[in-house]
């Protein structure tokens, strides 16, 4: 009895130290996150001097070069450029929008090219618009209620929804595919609300698809309070006229970059932990939140390391990842390449839901390991972090994830995100120095435990 | 064992329906709130239109107006204003100051007069710079180096702290008790670094205390951007000269009021919850998130459960504290009146630490009810708030806990708090509009289970 009791001791003794050796080093890292500037004004370099910058822009060129040139400094082990083939769009010249109707008035509304849209062409275009909601309306009205018409998708994300990317998902088919769907109808073009909850005038951009087999209509997105108005004037005007112009075009492809950084592993240097956001950013925005705040953050999680002098058993790697926005090439390229030199992904993670309050992790792997990453929530909660969650993965992650690499999505506080997303409102003014912070260190934290632990 | 299984399924039904109902109703609550802008409107008024209702002043008189005009149209069962006597300070005209150094130049600096503090006079004050962290160091100094000149306190509050409301009370005796102590020691005025870890060009007040035995001295806090350049000035040139005026005043006390709104309740109507914010803010203001935002969310409680047709079993208050920053004579006040009375007040919440995400609750009350309060934080999981906490109270709400009413304080995230505080920062634009609604959302759940379950 005696001896156990005393074995006890031991085992208990030994286990505290353990955990309490990983807290002090987590603290130190927080600490550390919160008290250094570093990944804040890098941020702020990348939206003041290199805003604007989707795939293949120059603009785009010199975040390639600023992250290289930043990582180059800090004496990492290897710091390299992974070639990449970027699709090549352009917004042209200055876009604008008119809802017109004899009999109330004129109106110009902020409007947006959605990214890969055909334009207009200089002279604009003009007709009358429907109104619709899904498309299951849009199929009822059918091609005699919509030929020669603009179609205006007008469904809101649902503002009751807790978690606003379910809210995100649940509209955006309208942007990927409502001008495919409308020019089956005969549309002349789309117009499609802009993607958030907030009542603002910031028009939001995105991706949208055509189908070669369709022809190509332009696609704008307009603001909330214009889609707002526009339903307004239709229901009192039916045959107002909505004119708009874009001159986007789509070049050829161009040769852009994803940016590597790594600190090799101390024991396993060919086990490869990635941590990476995108570097792309939509031509109409800084790019802050989306996704400058997860490039910064990745490469916060090798200052970190380096600073607290954590020598991680495993390759750390930092990724800027080009092109999340438009064709995620970058990230199928990162893959590729993994498989190409049989490269061996322990564990990758991604950054690109904004440099907001930590509230946790989601994560996807194996049973054996998934319970035991989970369970390191409990290191987690003196930060205010309490969501590990199930199931985790992200745009330029995602296709490691086919060669059974755990994938990881940080999850930060959801509430304000689509305010900025996609559009001029996505600023370094909307980041705040704290949570963009905290973040770095969650993530670092994170990292660093999987490694520690093996896990 | 068939009996008992049949027994106990029926048991797992009921406590699951019973459950399934409570569930619901917060889920209409959180739909309705996020669904309806009244509270956010309702904060834009006060902000747009009564900023600066620091007590005593008109602009004060005009938010005690709106707020009971706005329940007054509500169709509550009552609505009434209770009397309070408050301070009157005023700031007078525009505040000025300047660093001078014969060798260094000169540069303006913001600052603002602390809350209480007397004037300089309109010839302002110039006197040389004695910088200090503490009053240790302080007293270590003695009045040899310190009479005549003016104490400049510069102790930064901690950003390594997670909990900036730690970091902000290690660091804010320096504003309340530091004109006291140095004009012990002969200075002649007192600039104190703002209290937030952000670096910027926003001075922060807030109020502070004179000892009527020691000579009342001028107080200013200057940002914290203008504290690292006088700090640096400093250590150039010992010598220089730091002049700043001011003329606020301190008049004698005027009439003000509480506002407050109730839905009576129907089975213990003599029992009171309180829900509160406080309707002054500090002159330099909008007052947004202190404290704008708990007291529409305090209206948006009453609307909600008229909305939703909740029937509370008690009576629910919404109460507009008057004069929170600088006296508290509102909180007291109506603690008083609630002994003169004899009410029996049966819980109490504040939110007074701004309109930002809901993380928790902190709540005091008799071990008796204390865990089960604790215990229905399973409730507001699927809303992402998981800190319930022992521990609750406010500057408001404090004096009703004396005669044992338990205590609540509405937690939302602290990290961004302390940019807007006090600050000419704190505008109506800073505050988002889903983590509003979120926290009425909240804090209506939160007195619904309470009064329900006679917790």
């Amino acid at each position: 009895m005696r001896l156990l009791s005393g074995l006890l001791l031991v085992m208990l003794f030994f286990n505290v130290t353990a955990q309490n050796t990983e807290n002090e080093i987590i603290q130190e890292i927080f600490n550390e996150a919160l008290t250094d500037p570093t990944a804040y004004e890098n941020l702020r370099y990348l939206c003041k001097n290199t805003k604007g910058r989707i795939a293949g822009t120059p603009e785009a060129a010199a975040a390639v070069e600023f992250t290289y040139q930043v990582m180059s400094r800090m004496e990492l082990d290897s710091v390299f450029l992974q070639p990449v083939k970027v699709p090549r769009w352009d917004r042209g010249e200055d876009e604008e929008a008119v809802v017109i109707s004899n009999r109330l008035g004129e109106k110009v509304v902020p409007v947006t090219a959605l990214g890969m849209s055909v334009g207009t062409g200089k002279a604009g275009l003009s007709a009358k618009v429907i109104e619709v909601h899904n498309f299951e309306e849009l199929a009822t009205l059918g091609e005699e209620n919509i030929r020669g018409k603009i179609v205006f998708y007008n469904r809101p994300m649902d503002p009751a929804l807790i978690n606003t990317f379910s809210a995100y998902g649940a509209a955006a088919n309208q942007r990927t595919q409502g001008a495919v769907k409308a020019s089956k109808f005969g549309a002349t073009g789309v117009v499609v609300r802009s993607l958030t909850t907030a009542l603002d005038d910031h028009p939001h951009t995105g991706v949208m698809r055509y189908d070669d087999s369709i022809p190509k209509i332009p696609a704008v997105a307009v603001s909330t309070n214009g889609a707002e108005l526009l339903s307004t004037w239709l229901k009192q005007d039916p045959e107002l006229n909505f004119y708009f112009r874009t001159t986007c075009k789509t070049y050829p492809d161009v040769t852009s970059f994803n940016v590597i950084g790594e600190i090799k592993g101390s024991e396993f240097p060919e086990e490869i932990i990635t941590v990476g956001g995108h570097l792309d950013a939509w031509d109409n925005s800084e790019g802050a939140h989306d996704d400058g705040a997860g490039c910064v953050q990745a490469i916060e999680v090798l200052r970190l390391f380096k600073e607290i002098e954590i020598k991680p058993k495993r390759t750390i790697r930092a990724v800027m990842f080009m092109d999340e926005e438009i064709a995620q090439r970058g990230g199928k390229e990162y893959a590729r390449q993994a498989e190409i030199k049989n490269e061996k992904h322990y564990f990758a993670l991604e950054s690109d839901r904004g440099g907001l309050q930590p509230r946790g992790f989601g994560i996807s792997a194996p049973e054996s390991r998934l319970g035991k990453i989970l369970a390191l929530k409990t290191y987690f909660e003196p930060y205010g972090i309490h969501e590990f969650t199930k199931g985790g993965s992200g745009a330029d992650i995602g296709p490691l994830g086919n060669s059974g690499t755990p994938l990881c999505s940080f999850i930060p506080d959801k509430q304000r995100y689509f305010d900025y997303h996609h559009s001029p409102n996505d600023t370094f003014g909307q980041v705040n120095i704290r949570e963009l912070q905290m973040g770095s260190a969650a993530i670092a934290s994170l990292i660093y435990l999987i490694d520690k632990f093996d896990l």
